[in-house]
């Protein structure tokens, strides 16, 4: 897509540090990494996000994830790995060609990136029930 | 596994709300919500985490998620989605049976799922050669 950064990186019009490719997807590091090793996993297909993208790419991407999570740990020594992605502006989407972040964590490094849970104490059948309803 | 909490879910030994099931997939509510309509997505068959998970398991529940937002979106009126997944303890799992975050956004929720970039300014080429040497 026209515009689209991301679809820049893919057609190499803007240069990226790729640690993997295949037919259908491209992992390259985060230039504003939130830990060493920062990594997202696209879809060369452009789609903005989760509802969007076909059934075909989210598999691909998603095949995807679980190759470079393994990389990432074997290659820089991680001991764990979250996975992030973000739908809409308001969930933190900055760019709109769906994107997973691949954070590798390391013992120390001190981030923290679920929020204190709240305990709301909601009632469960309330949201269930809008959920399962009309 | 005997003594995972999901399994027991899964089971039906310990209740929950399922808002979505399937052969190889569960979603239920989050007991400790992040947010309204805060829901995991699980395989139904054990799996510690992502580097363990089979190609098969990723992929059903990969699909479940998509539907999973879907079903948050229209129902719950989310104005975004964030999927959150975590990796062994340092990445804040503490349930060792892989399982995905779908957490609706809403306008004005005040949650703020990604820490500060730290704009690290390190060396990309010596992580690449890193990830891509022997």
């Amino acid at each position: 897509m026209k515009n689209c950064l991301f679809c820049k990186i893919i057609k190499g019009e803007i240069s990226s540090y790729k640690i993997y490719e295949d037919e259908k997807t491209v992992a390259f590091l985060d230039v504003n990494p939130i830990s060493r090793g920062h990594t997202l996993v696209i879809p060369k297909k452009h789609a903005k996000n989760l509802f969007d993208i076909s059934k075909e790419d989210l598999i691909a991407v998603s095949v995807t994830i679980k190759k470079v999570a393994q990389i990432l740990k074997d290659k820089l020594g991680a001991d764990g790995i979250n996975v992030l992605q973000a739908n809409e502006e308001i969930a933190g989407q900055s760019v709109f060609h769906i994107h997973f972040h691949i954070t590798p964590r390391y013992k120390n490094d001190k981030i923290h990136l679920f929020p204190q849970k709240k305990y709301l104490k909601k009632d469960f059948e309330e949201i269930l029930n809008e959920i399962k309803g009309p």
